[in-house]
């Protein structure tokens, strides 16, 4: 059911022209709800595609949008003045149909970077979708809007109280912190307000989607949003509502990394027992982002050696651990001991798809998880073929 | 002639049971010359290896180490106080056979991360490589030290004046900035003084191994020397003897670059009207750690979006430039104009093995260009695969 699961949203998608396959590449969300919120969390990117500006000076407005159109087949992103009048026509054209102001309409695009997109189908798209929006449309939304995906991504959870929370994904290729590149809504029928909504976002992004990382690249055109309809008419708290939404995205994240381009091997770093917190962020991330280490993980190789070289690279201030008490354990076996060599490699089995790093830096008593894939050769053919 | 080609050294190589293929794996080079000067610079890599940990300390003692023993086929990184006792027992065995103290004697090793060495081995083979000490000796040497390198990397020039420089250098993966995975040493036979010597190797440095990065990945051992031998008895400045080693610094970076594990590019990132050099380099750094971007290069694909996209990610103040003001050109065709589309991507031609892009920020006059390599089936394959 994805983004319809709870009350108070309708969806639909059809084809729009811009995916060269002719699948379905644009989908629509709306929340019909009697007490609507929105919030939303955009890449960090300063080439960040029309759409997110576009998205962003909405939500700025204080206003609360009640629609989500998202086109798979072209990011919008790097086109210019040009791309944004694109974004502004879509958002234009969603209104008009579903009887609302254009400022109600929040804009999302995945795709090739630097193409524009065809407008007519588009238009035409948007045009033919509000025509269709249902209740149980959720599901050919979240498949409306993959790219490289091999299939769509989609989670929902009934919370204590009669209370739900759904949400839609796509995202499998570039990537990381900032956010992965992902289109992303979130729906609940919770009853909540807008700035209680975008902490909550924001929070859940801090600790999901900005915590994995499948090829260090960031996207121009990541886009999160939470869409509240109050249909439930249950009132949660921020904690209530900000720990759902949090595991509704982590359920995505995952589904991310389980999806990521070419990946063999799904790898959760682990970094333990540091002083702070953005220290352990800073060594998870210095090894996710290792090449070496991955191809290695990809050859089912314990090489810690690769392991302790990414975490070498972060600066004492950062990160402050003495190297000659850090223990490394790959799937359970600490094959590396006191910054020297630990059990013998050999009883590592790295044959599972799931990786499960340890760093224990035994510098203090925080923790941090980022978690990454290995680096194959179907990923690095996936995206050397990737049509431009 | 390599690291023998000025006068005053003497170098020789021999099998010292590192390399499991049993080809030569030890070389050593004696500074034999009238008015020796030693300096040195080291990765940074907190992980460093127990050569790197010996060295740095060998010349803090402010004395003129005149032997450096280089072996591959081990790291002798992760390995504890057994292996430094180790990268000790090789200083004091080459010092014993050459009639010289242990703290005269320079140490560097490559190869695999956490493993001891086969210190029986080595010892054998420095006891014999002393006794083949020739002015002959530089390209034996330059042989033994390479591990994935596909061919040995020497330089040497003549310099107006009289004086000579040379140099080897081994590298081919693990190569980033602080610095590539480099073994090198640099000889000239010119007259100078430790403290120019130092400051002439970390300038060149700088200038050239710190803006080589194959994959992003810093190693544990990174070694560079210089060793002058006044044995020409010219006496030259500061900037003559930084120009000359820089000079061979960025001939022996290119031929690592060019040497590449897998690559089937050599990638030029030149990032020109910045606000700071700092900010260029952020900037070329950030695009030459793209891997969505170097899959692209190995695909022919002239793909600018995500050269903005790795662009994008450097904070504006790091790098301050406006987004819509970005020019992109790939070999000579400006695809990308003022953040925005440009020339077809058609008119790029990228089946040539060298692969220039430049990125104007239109923010400054400064400027800095970072080389790098694709990704591609073989760097994944030969890092899958390396023997652990």
């Amino acid at each position: 059911m994805s983004v319809t699961y709870p009350a108070g949203f309708t969806a639909a998608a059809t084809q729009a022209g811009q995916k060269s396959s002719g699948a379905a590449d644009l989908a629509i969300v709306v929340n019909t709800g009697p007490a609507p919120a929105a919030a939303g969390v955009f890449t960090p990117n300063r080439f960040c595609a029309a759409p997110v500006r576009w998205s962003r000076e909405v939500l700025a407005l204080g206003g609360t949008p009640k629609v989500v159109v998202f086109n798979a087949g072209g990011a919008n992103a790097c086109t210019g003045d040009a791309g944004y009048a694109d974004t502004e026509a879509t958002a234009r054209e969603a209104a008009a149909c579903l009887g609302l102001t254009p400022t109600e309409v929040l804009v999302g695009s995945t795709g090739l970077i630097g193409k524009r997109l065809n407008m007519t189908g588009l238009l035409l798209g948007i045009a033919a979708a509000s025509t269709e929006l249902a209740v149980d449309g959720g599901q050919a939304a979240a498949e409306a809007i993959i790219t490289t995906d091999t299939h769509p991504k989609t989670t929902q959870a009934e919370l204590a109280g009669g209370w739900r929370v759904g949400g839609m994904a796509k995202g499998a290729g570039m990537i990381a912190p900032g956010m992965a590149t992902l289109l992303v809504v979130i729906t609940t029928d919770a009853v909540t307000d807008n700035a209680t909504a975008q902490r909550a976002i924001a929070q859940a992004a801090e600790l999901t989607f900005n915590r994995i990382d499948t090829d260090g690249c960031m996207s121009t055109n990541d886009t999160l949003l939470l869409l509240a309809s109050g249909a439930s008419g249950v009132r949660v708290s921020e904690a209530e509502l900000t720990n759902a939404v949090a595991r509704a995205c982590f359920d995505l994240a995952q589904q991310c990394v389980g999806d990521a381009e070419g990946a063999s091997h799904d790898i959760a770093i682990n970094v333990v027992n540091a002083a702070t917190e953005t220290g352990a962020l800073a060594v998870a991330r210095a090894v996710a982002r290792s090449n070496l280490f991955k191809c290695a993980v990809f050859g089912n190789d314990p090489n810690w050696g690769r392991i302790l070289s990414a975490a070498g690279t972060v600066p004492a201030d950062i990160a402050p651990y003495e190297p000659t008490q850090v223990d490394v354990s790959i799937n359970g076996v600490m094959i590396c001991r006191g910054g020297g060599i630990g059990e013998p490699r050999e009883l590592v089995d790295m044959t599972a798809r799931r990786v499960e790093v340890i760093i224990d830096l035994k510098a203090g008593d925080q923790a941090a998880t980022i978690y990454t894939n290995d680096l194959t050769y179907d990923y690095v053919k996936e995206n050397a073929e990737y049509p431009t």
